[in-house]
């Protein structure tokens, strides 16, 4: 069944990375790894169990309803490690019984109002690439789920070059959005790891953050102004870039994970696209060196577009598996410049004299372009490490740069405590991926050989790493989100009365509790 | 009786300013102004009502609650033009029946429960300095009011340097958190017009901008951390500087007015000291020329810490009357830069080429340092005029630079011909006070004759003048709060939608709906 093939990796299968046979070595040597697993041929998709009256209300309010299981298989599920293991073991139980593709705010509109009276819940679907089970909205206690496809409002809707905002429609994938703005001369600068597949509407819906936050800023501080269409009506928000007038409701939405409302327009920051890009890798003895360093750059400048950096194990490893540049010890740096000539310029400039008085040492451009040129491929790799037997898997936190070490040693441990004591110990890399003045995210990513249930292994030790990220003070998600996965631990972030407020929300803006019913809230 | 003379005005009167003949002169031939107007000696205010048993329940919950006129008197406004002149006029009919001074948060904690079990309405009470109506809380169909004045929450709990970040009870009045943090070597670099009296959790409620935000921020963007009081339980948030799990709900008490819970403690991003300080007057030939210079460095750069804007009114009025550097025509900016003695330089000569560049002139050291010294004279130019039977109030807005001009025109325009229309032509003043890559904010100053109901006239000068803003999109305010005053703009701009957002937050967080009834809420 090539839906099923097709649905349970990241991208096309035409783009699948090969592991090179060093990397196979090392799985099988150093990790145990027992080679491929079978995979389902079929996925085993409940029947659509939409009450034909309910379905002839939406295709009222929408006439292009889906009901076919090839569509509802695509919209099954996100693209976490569970997610693609669970589809690779033919499970889709999380299928929507419908999907829905409006072409407008109105039609989107339609179709909530539709839903509450059918009592359909409705999971919002952008580019599908949640990692946190995002898309796994419950449907027991409804007339049935449905797949809010939000592709087809796909629209650049006006760019303002006297304010340099861009105002486009939510569904709008990233790369189109980019090469709309560069058409006329601007950029988003917004490039996380999803970018070649999500929607304009999912970043802003999760607070995404991408690779180059420290020069362009998180998606949340890009969105200036924003439309929802919710059961209960229509908000637009955003008169100005900043305001004292109450609260600031964008930021309710923002977020809010398709929980409140669903994100139809945006207004967002845009920046001229620069015309030069100089990406550098430079070399730190250890992390606490080169975690000084950046963050000296995040507190006093000079600060690059992008920063990031690799612990010693993340460096070796990637410098083994070709992933990154040749290593001889020590913590790689990713320090990127983007901006006008002469910007680029003075910046790096700036950065070589302050980087080499931190402790660092150049490895020059190559090392810089290397990371550039990959910078999306991780997932793909993850689809071959789990092709091959391995269990791969990331996850993120952030915190203020005082407990950043504690949070490291202590996500670390329960990691490698928890994989070693089932029986398959893991490889556990690590990289400064966002910085801040006040603090900065770890990115972690996880590689051991698949035991003989490799979700309930996952499961095991990504709750002993939440735990850990919990006890040291830190949030339970930087930039992926909360979704299905991460409510327990959001529930104890925020506290009884942070979750009496978003409850409180939920019940004024979706009294049927149509939207999203599983996700986000504690 | 002296506590009346006192709170009728900003500040001490032993630092009232006097007006020049200059000045007199001006108000007398330009606007007609017919001199002082009678002040009355006694406030007129209602006998404390709380009854015994309530009374007792607060005392119990915190032991320094006062009842005494004075205290009382002192409580019972803030400092908006209608503020002033009904206190002169001795109306305090909005002053509290008791003051409470609680030292803790579990005092603020204790005092919110014990006036949710007696019905007793609740004002938390910073530095008084709103300039909105808010602390103008209703009274009606409660039991008493309460002032919950937060000044004893007033210590500066630590810093820290690594994460660079502070944190302070919220009662902590803005010049001595000045003082705590210069002593470790930090600023919070945080200094509005309100800097003298305002408190730490005063600028949170309202989401306050200062003077230096170009290059400091604004505050809610300072804060990292909070923590609050509740009528149902005490929250605290901020994990990290930024976080994708959920909505930032930090941003849902920053700008909340006390209307959810009491601010009582903050955790707030700190920046070093600056070693050097360099303000500069620039003057353009007209606004429009200097308009699009400051949007310029706002989304190209280089960004001076302070950036501000006079249009050819302002410039030529501050110009007569003293308040400004000598003019001849054009428009007055002045740039302010602070930060390492190198940082200065190499930013002040890269300011002082894009300036020239952008059709700017410099007036040199001397205007900007002008300004710098003026910078907290206005309120007090404010009293004296008030005394000298002149109306004179401000009032600003913020949007999109593409509507800006508009705006600016619209309101001017209202401003001008009411006042006017009133038998009363004003002098209109303006200058972009804050700015950002996507827009900036407008904030005007008003001068006319008091007519015979002074209070009247401004209502409806002002409401010109908010309709105006409504219309050419722009927020109804950009940092002075909604408090009483903009709550029926307020509600329109959020909507329907967004007003049931914070109703249903209202619902969940005070559910007997004792805080600040009658602030914010639409």
């Amino acid at each position: 069944m090539n839906e099923l093939r097709h649905v349970a990796r990241w991208g096309d299968p035409a783009d699948a990375v090969t592991l090179s046979p060093g990397v196979r070595d090392l799985l099988g040597s150093a990790l145990g790894v027992r080679g491929p697993r079978p995979a389902a041929e079929k996925a085993d998709l409940h029947p659509a169990s939409l009450p034909p009256a309910a379905l002839a209300d939406l295709v009222t309010a929408c006439p292009r309803v889906h009901t076919d299981d090839a569509t509802r298989l695509a919209h099954a599920a996100g693209k976490s490690t569970e997610d693609l293991l669970r589809l690779r073991a033919g499970q889709a139980h999380d299928a929507p019984d419908a999907v829905a593709r409006p072409g407008s705010h109105d039609e989107v509109a339609a179709l909530l109002a539709a839903c509450a009276r059918q009592h359909v819940a409705v999971v919002p679907f952008g580019g599908g690439t949640s990692v946190v089970g995002g898309l796994a909205a419950r449907r027991d206690g409804f007339a049935g789920l449905l797949a809010l496809d939000l592709g087809g409002l796909d629209r650049l809707i006006r760019v303002d070059p006297v304010s340099r905002t861009a105002t486009a429609e939510a569904g709008l994938r990233a790369p189109q959005a980019e090469r709309l703005l560069n058409a006329q001369g601007y950029t988003l600068g917004h490039f996380p790891q999803s970018f070649e597949y999500a929607s304009l509407g999912g970043f802003a819906a999760t607070r995404s953050s991408g690779q180059a936050s420290a020069g362009y800023g998180r998606f949340d501080r890009m969105v200036v102004g924003l439309k929802a269409a919710t059961p209960v009506g229509t908000v637009e928000l955003g008169r100005a870039p900043e305001s004292a007038a109450g609260p600031d409701l964008r930021q309710l939405l923002l977020g809010s994970e398709g929980v409140f409302g669903v994100i139809t327009e945006l207004t967002l920051r845009v920046r001229p696209n620069p015309a030069e890009r100089h990406y550098t890798g430079w070399v730190f003895p250890d992390f606490v060196t080169g975690g000084d360093a950046v963050r000296s750059l995040a507190q006093d400048g000079p600060l690059p577009t992008v920063l990031r950096l690799s612990d010693e194990a993340e460096t070796a490893i990637n410098a083994a598996t070709g992933s990154g540049p040749a290593a001889d010890g020590g913590c790689l740096a990713v320090v990127g410049v983007e901006g006008t000539k002469g910007e680029v310029a003075a910046r790096s400039e700036a950065l070589h004299a302050r980087l080499t008085a931190l402790g660092g040492a150049p490895l020059g451009e190559a090392a810089g372009e290397h990371w550039r040129a990959g910078r999306y491929r991780a997932p793909y790799l993850r689809d071959a490490l789990l092709d091959a037997g391995a269990l791969a898997e990331t996850l993120e936190t952030a915190t203020f740069w005082d407990r950043l070490p504690q949070t490291y040693a202590a996500v670390r441990e329960a990691l490698v405590t928890t994989l070693a004591d089932a029986g398959t110990p893991p490889l556990v890399l690590c990289h400064i991926s966002h910085v801040y003045d006040t603090g900065a995210s770890l990115y972690f990513t996880v590689v051991a050989a698949q035991a003989d249930d490799p979700v309930a292994q996952w499961r095991a030790a990504k709750t002993a790493a939440a735990d850990a990220i919990a006890a040291t003070g830190a949030t339970i998600t930087h930039h992926h989100g909360v979704g299905r996965d991460h409510r327990p631990w959001y529930g104890r972030e925020i506290g009884p009365v942070g979750a009496a407020a978003l409850r409180g929300v939920k019940e004024a803006l979706d009294p049927y509790g149509i939207l999203n019913p599983g996700i986000l809230l504690p």
